[in-house]
């Protein structure tokens, strides 16, 4: 492969974000026990969040919209306001996570800036401002040479992305933990992808595993050395 | 002034947006009124909105949270599911307005597109997804060779769309309603600007009246024409 430019997913690839959404659903779920059991209030939070998704689209304050929407729908609006009031504040702490790098992942993105020719991207989905926050959180900013956010990763982004570089798709890695949103789309236009599976997967991005020529698997984020150097 | 590319503000540019705001406030206060007078309501949600800007950003999800967060606090907690679950979906609403061209806007873009050789850009801040979907119904989106939707619109996001286009600030003019979003940053980074004066603006992006020799104020869209033609 000629690669030019390598992309990298920001949540869950370069930082643990899942953990924060797992932790804070959790939450949300014990102050709703009097309304369902921990399955059916999930299963309900869910539908609430796809039916939300065209309009509110990722991130945390759709989250938070869906976790409020879905409470007062699960409680016959019998909620009170203080559980409201929690919510809120549930939602808003994943706007402060600490977005610290995972492991391996600072060495390994200042080796690549330093001994490699590529180009550095971050291309990531969601809330504009939030994703901007987290990575200037992260420290690694330094690292890249462009931060594309879009509101979803469908093949188009990926082409505009790669224009916006100034490469053929042929000529971009794409490093990811989701299946869904980083590597089918990426290979979908011709792209090379690898794949970093996260312990963690939000259930709006799980697809069935499969293989592809241009799809490395690997497990630690270091392992990229191996392929780009 | 030698200009290479237009950029335009979109909402309450090139179609009305605030006047929904303003109506879903008048809403608000009107579900809000055994707290506080009408004043008072829309005191404590500018007060909370600006509390929030940091982490929420600018956008119908973040009004809509910031609403809720309110209703909350200006009732001790005392205010029914019910009423939040109206507050969300006057929040969502926003996410659906018509964004019809405001008149002439049309015309007028189309005039630019064919007949003139500047690159013509939509440079808005706010909610990503939000943003798109309104460019998509406004139907304007084949007048425009790019668009560019920031967090905020701070000095160095105009040179960023500078970069971006490919020009020099002093080749760019701006077009847009707010003072202090589209007309002082453009300035301050030496670009032109025209000022159109939208029938309301939002507490947040009033500033005061003042003159520029980069600066050009007019009332209708289509006097764009007499400027760039």
């Amino acid at each position: 492969m000629k690669i030019k430019a390598i992309a990298f997913d920001a949540d869950d690839t370069l930082w643990d974000c899942q953990s924060y959404f797992d932790g804070v659903e959790a939450q949300y779920v014990s102050r709703l026990l009097d309304y369902g059991t921990p399955e059916e209030i999930k299963a309900a939070l869910f539908k609430t969040e796809s039916a939300n998704m065209s309009a509110l689209g990722y991130g945390c304050k759709a989250f938070t919209l869906s976790m409020i929407e879905n409470a007062v729908q699960m409680s016959d609006a019998g909620i009170p306001a203080s559980t409201i009031a929690e919510i809120v504040t549930l939602g808003k702490s994943l706007l402060n996570i600490p977005a610290t790098p995972l492991p391996g992942v600072e060495q390994t993105l200042a080796h690549l800036y330093r001994h490699t020719p590529y180009q550095l991207a971050v291309f990531t989905k969601g809330e504009l401002l939030d994703q901007e926050n987290k990575l200037q959180r992260s420290g690694l900013t330094r690292y890249f040479h462009a931060t594309h956010i879009v509101s979803d990763k469908t093949p188009e982004a990926f082409r505009s992305l790669c224009d916006s570089l100034k490469i053929e798709p042929q000529e971009l890695l794409m490093v990811g933990n989701s299946l869904r949103s980083d590597i089918i789309p990426a290979l979908e236009i011709g792209a090379h992808a690898v794949h970093i599976p996260f312990h963690t997967t939000w259930q709006y991005e799980t697809a069935e595993d499969f293989s592809n020529d241009n799809l490395i698997t690997i497990h630690q984020f270091s392992e990229l050395l191996q392929i780009c150097t």
